[in-house]
């Protein structure tokens, strides 16, 4: 057997640069080792090259994976961050990170011109700033970097907090582990591999000013189905203006995130009947009408009874519960189904990031979520085990940076 | 606040089930509660109804994510099982099995018989007899179910195995918590959603039978590209009659599967520079062309010498160890990337679930990483955390079953 001590004397870095260096000049035609830079494109275009300029083989096993809008970008500047409005992509990573304990309000400028430089390459399918991967970058399939702000930050900022900790709901069982934190980076993307490339890089120049305190992966369905198999969003904010995007102060043209992790226990949910199913939501399972009604957009009858003069939608159903009727406080839900496989136990260990966006966390999640908390049928099978506010700052403009409103 | 205790006397579901038990005489027009029954469709055509049935405001945060493949179905039926020769979906979980003491011959073919059928109707878009969430099975997005058999399915069926553990090789660092199993399924799908449900019905079915030993998750982007930016797939096996499928003896129309779980050490690999890494591998990064062409699909020339007389593509190069010549021996690679975070010292938890399929392990897959383990540059980021071997039974036809031919 060879030595590969001996082989890799100095390292392999070093043998295998070393060797390779006096190649180019007699044996290697054509591509220089540049990265291929790949195009900037504008609006949900197709980025194009990664797709088509690799010729492929008709081979049954060596075709590409599903998608076809695997290079679409979608903007970075703008009035407001992407990520919000932006229709759902297939793949989410929230990250919360912990301030290293001297990232102050000088340091915290230097994070986000850094964070807010990577955002904006990468969701344009060019390659980060000393780009390890670049041909990653390459592919943006619709990606989104998002910034959200805790108490934390605006603490070490030495400035006022706009949000702060939720009150304790009686249905919370929250764990450490999947809450809080000074920074979020939200990474969304209809690409798992872009999205592991861009939450690498955005971690790497962190590095420096923060460490991740947790990272929670999601993804959606086309379905827009969650593991429970409802339909989900019907019911959603659709005035974004008056109920999600903040229009006074250092946050106008921002939102605030609510972030829960909810663990449904898909076990004994399994063992209820799709009546009953259907009674604890107040919508229908095959095509999410409201119980009143037959196709997903009517409006729900609260007042309708049934024989007995009992409300057709429960007062305990989950529905009429979070429902508000000014859309101006309704939330914009955009929620990714989680699934870590099992627990130690050989329970699913799924469930639900629900992520929740609205102007005012008091005036809107607040009063719904404690609604919720004391009579949603849906309790009995859901336990939140996470929880997280932030502030979502303004987009930004070429040559400003997220957050600058706020910290300067 | 309302007591959920009170209002839920006798627990939610029975409350729930009492209360409306009554509404649909009067107040539910239309819609039956009984499962909508999604069209069994034929190869690669689209299920339909799942994403069109749905009637869809037009607000920006409500849209679904990407991919119009969704419903399309791969077939079940057929010579060899689906999941080897079909072109990789987006999303794997490989799924291994322990079975429990008292799972002998009977009660294997019970167990094979019952997950036969829900593998023939959950790929086909029909729910799985008694499917808790029938909805998620209207959406196949390609789903494929494949079963392997370990060595221990072997023994508790009183047979010879035609597979057996792998020789130890000298950069293995196995992990008993991913390795081994005695029955596999791996279950393909372009939607994880579809995924998750049918991973649910499955193991739910093999609860009598069966415990999960480990459960492994996997994605592939559409570009071919793994975490370390390379583009898989080139110098896969294209004569799969010849490579790939057994054709003697009762694994006729079948294959062996060798799963591995190799970390990468992203962290250090991202010190390595762009031409030492193409060196490592024997190919570039941008195009996939060997060191010695332009073009991926150009034939590596792996005589080619540079100016000091050293071959263009080293003798340790990756790609030069894992080459035979003989198209009769080669692998049909069809990994998948994982990424589980971060470990507990905040290194990234990724890499590769190497899945190989050949038609004889010892002659193609053994001599192959024994070549990789003896000299391979690559080796300097790579560990083997897991290994398993499966023989990959023949497909059937509808009245058989997965495994009929070694089992009875
Ligand atoms: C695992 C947890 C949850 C599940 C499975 C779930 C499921 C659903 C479903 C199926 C609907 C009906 C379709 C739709 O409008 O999206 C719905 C509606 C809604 N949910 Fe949830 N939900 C969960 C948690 C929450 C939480 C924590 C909140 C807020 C605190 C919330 C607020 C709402 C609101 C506001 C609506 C719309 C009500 C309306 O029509 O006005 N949900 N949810
Ligand atoms: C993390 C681990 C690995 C990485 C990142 C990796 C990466 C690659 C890359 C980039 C190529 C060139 C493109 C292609 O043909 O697919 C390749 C080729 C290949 N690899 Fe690997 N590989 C890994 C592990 C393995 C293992 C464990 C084996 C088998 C024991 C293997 C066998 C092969 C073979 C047979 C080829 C094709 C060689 C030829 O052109 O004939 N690889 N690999």
């Amino acid at each position: 057997m060879i030595s590969r001590r001996g082989l890799l004397t100095g390292g392999a870095v070093t043998a295998a640069g070393a060797l390779v260096g006096c190649a180019p000049a007699t044996d290697q035609p054509g591509t220089p080792a540049a990265p291929q830079s790949a195009p900037s494109a504008g609006t949900s275009t197709r980025a194009g090259t990664v797709a088509t300029g690799i010729d492929r083989a008709g081979t049954p096993a060596q075709g590409v994976a599903a998608g076809t809008t695997a290079s679409r970008t979608e903007p970075f500047h703008g009035p407001h961050q992407a990520g919000v409005a932006t229709e759902p992509q297939a793949h989410a990573v929230f990250l919360g990170f912990d301030l290293l304990p001297d990232t102050r309000k000088e340091a915290l400028v230097r994070l986000l011109k850094l964070l807010t430089d990577d955002a904006a390459r990468l969701t344009q399918g060019r390659p980060a700033l000393a780009d390890t991967e670049p041909e990653l970058a390459a592919n943006p399939a619709r990606l989104t970097c998002t910034f959200g702000f805790g108490p934390g930050l605006f603490k070490a900022a030495g400035t006022e907090s706009p949000v702060s900790p939720l009150p304790r709901f009686t249905t919370d069982r929250l764990d450490e582990r999947w809450s809080g934190g000074d920074l979020l980076v939200q990474v969304c993307a209809d690409d798992n591999v872009t999205v592991a490339h861009a939450v690498r890089m955005l971690v790497k120049d962190a590095r420096s000013f923060a460490r991740v305190r947790w990272a929670q992966r999601g993804f959606r369905s086309a379905t827009r189905r969650n593991l429970m198999g409802q339909i989900e969003g019907t019911g959603n904010a659709t005035d974004l203006d008056e109920a999600v995007w903040i229009s006074q102060g250092p946050l106008t043209g921002g939102t605030t995130l609510v972030l829960r992790r909810i663990r449904m226990a898909l076990e004994t949910w399994d063992a209820v009947d799709r009546t009953a199913r259907e009674f604890t939501i107040g919508r229908r399972l095959d095509t999410g009408a409201p119980l009143t009604g037959t196709t997903e957009r009517d409006e729900p009858d609260y007042a309708r009874k049934n024989r007995l003069g009992f409300p057709v939608i429960s007062e305990y159903a989950h529905i009429r519960r979070a429902h508000v009727a000014d859309p101006a406080l309704r939330l914009l839900r955009r929620p990714y189904n989680y699934d870590d496989g099992l627990t130690p136990e050989g329970k699913p260990d799924s469930g639900l990031l629900f992520a929740s966006y609205q102007a005012d966390i008091d005036q809107q999640f607040v009063p719904i979520q404690r609604m919720l908390a004391e009579g949603d049928l849906l309790n009995e099978w859901i336990t939140t085990i996470g929880s997280a506010v932030f502030a979502i700052p303004p987009g930004c403009t070429p040559g400003t940076w997220i957050g600058e409103p706020l910290l300067t």
